[in-house]
């Protein structure tokens, strides 16, 4: 089994390294990450300048863009093979409801998607990188439990709650829950007096009801999400092309 | 009417000069927009620098950031009263199935969306800006005509063909097409002799069938596409909690 | 007489704007400037990527670059004829004594230099654009009067004190001064907590004396100092001699 | 004795590993140098956004800044005690003549001087890391030998050629040569269509003569150019003075 491992984080960040440990003994693993920290750069691709790709000392490749570029890049010219299955993660936080949307972690599992191939992102419940490794092993077996026998292609969104290990036991699935929209921008001065803005944190829950990723993460639980990336809005399309008419 | 304009090509690109030009006389309109071409910024946040904000000779406002970047600062900082809409582009060519995913153009009028106001995103179907001010002038014709009556919050993605106004009659409600994945990263070596990549283009359609956005335009008609930003695949939601069980 | 003008605060700013509308009545003028504000840009080039080139509706070339990014791309590949000046600024504050070496001002006007092309730096005395028009007048006067006799090649550079037009009339020719080494930087938290480091403000005068440009600028005169870019310690290199002896 | 180590090649580069390697059995080191490669920074400093530090396994500290950036927060924020000496590189390939300008290694050593501690840039005569252990081994040799020695502060520039240890025996002083004006930037087409630049080579020598660092590394012999800041030509004060008056 060969998996391709990327983040939103940059190579160096915990969350990489432990899911990295995590996956070498069960696949041929290949990282490809950005060079440095890229959160919120959600699907952006780099299109206005050349990406270079360097190699460190553990082997991992990194990447001078985001994390979907860096997909992008293995798939279609670092890897001689095709991989099995695309993971990204394990990021700093989580990633649910509507911050799908910004996530970087989410946008370089959905880029192994549109290449057809099935790929999961993991993040933790709670900043901070507390019980990484547990998480880390908590993501291997969700591998190797469900790797085969999800239809596919698939692609998760699962959050993992900072527990340790053993008390990781409970793994459920849900839908995306909603959040309000998001706080004000920070006003600020720097120190040679202009005024710049800060993009400030996301807003609060609006819909972590039963059933949804923020319940499942309130409970302890493990959330996992069946995403898709169609954007049509089906049930509006009807009343659309009347109003069209 | 007060209207936010944005886009991704930046806020000097004859796009969103074309579309303010044809908003002006029917809103009080505002522009916030990136200081330089940011396409393919897909829903990116800038979370680990702040933001400046400038202001042209010509009114508009030019943000360090991604489209995203600007309709958030546009609505918590710059803006003193809520708009009632928020309109973004003219696109430089078309944003379309998958596309929608990396766009700048679609991601800012997402941004307003999020915060419950109805937003457009407006594509030109070809690159070149050929008949730029028709399709400003037939923009502007969807937002008189549809922005009272359809059902909100809506998030609108038009695609208009090309072509001079009085040939811009049709306008057909549309699901996104699909794409083949995208074609390989070119290589390249610059003149230090590093190697380098540049992410190629798109893939070529995969579904453009009857009804969707790609086969509006391929007959020249405008294309509008309700979205929604839920990305739970519902679908298969029943199917991974019997997998999880 | 031919002038290429170029600056570090970017095209838009009011210094360049006023530098262009005065010599354009006594020079063909082109205008190739940063996109954006490259405060401190020193003489950096960009050699890990490419540049752009795009021409704003008043006819200025602006780069995605810096300030000898532009100097170098509109003398290598922009400009038909070789110029007969490099004019840059006119800079938002002084550019004096050690703040010549981090200046990108100074540097657009080295760019020329070093292509052997006679270069004239311009910068007001004191921050914000007060009297920048008199500040450009006589800008054009120093270019006017000294363009033919000065001994050439030649790097100018130029502090003008920010008053009206008819108090500019004094010019000396100085030496820099020395500055006290810089202020700390500012320890800050970014609103996710990061802890964050602000460059801090440009130490205090160490040598102001009598003959320096901060001495003239004190007294409100203009101050001119011929600038040469061979950094050899020339005075220690007989000592270093013998000691490697 | 603690010595400061930086560069612009980025904290991973060959070159500052293999100084830092040399270097820690003789001094109390410490590594604080860029993110990523910065070669073309010269003296540039980070103003308009904050700069982050992180620390990797190894104890190097990294920044998303320039040389200048990193020797500046190392110095004012870092570190507890100020360092005896300031060391940067070792580069890859030269940096003599007018590269000195341009150069983020000198700029790295240039930042250390400005706060009165003497500093030595090192580099190598040729691209590729051959013989970087030699020339890591070469340069404590140098800074063993001379660190008491010579007159303080002293900015030191030097280039060592790329040659097995026990052919660096020659250590000559040497003024900065000169080289004929840049190579033109390098026209090419980016996937999309767009124009873009490069920017082109360094341009010959001319002025490689005897005494030149230039004509040392030609030689094979190791080079070191003592160098000063102080921009003013001195023996053109007289004359401009005069044309003032």
């Amino acid at each position: 089994m060969r998996i391709l491992i990327s983040n939103d984080d940059g190579y160096l960040a915990p969350g990489i390294n432990a899911l990295a440990d995590a996956l070498a003994p069960i696949a041929e693993i290949v990282v490809v990450a950005p060079d440095s920290n890229r959160s919120g750069a959600s699907n952006s691709l780099s299109l206005d300048r050349p990406l270079s790709v360097q190699r460190a000392s553990n082997g991992f490749y990194f990447v001078n863009g985001t994390p979907s570029d860096c997909v992008h890049v293995a798939l279609t010219a670092l890897l001689d093979e095709r991989p099995d299955l695309v993971v990204s993660g394990i990021n700093n936080g989580p990633n649910m409801g509507d911050d799908t949307l910004y996530s970087g972690t989410v946008a370089a599992a959905t880029e192994g998607y549109l290449f057809g191939i099935p790929a999961i992102a993991f993040s933790q419940g709670a900043y901070g990188w507390e019980h990484i490794d547990a998480a880390a092993r908590h993501a291997r077996d969700i591998v190797q439990r469900y790797y085969q026998t999800l239809p596919r292609p698939y692609l998760l969104n699962v959050n993992i709650p900072n527990r340790p290990y053993d008390q990781l036991n409970t793994v459920v699935a849900t839908r995306l829950g909603r959040r309000h929209h998001s706080e004000p921008v920070i006003k600020a001065r720097d120190p040679r007096g202009k005024e710049i803005y800060w993009i400030g944190p996301p807003g609060a829950c609006k819909d972590a009801g039963d059933g949804t990723d923020f319940h499942a993460c309130a409970q302890g639980q493990t959330s996992i999400t069946p995403l898709q990336i169609d954007l049509t809005h089906t049930t509006q399309l009807n009343a659309l092309a009347r109003a069209l008419a």
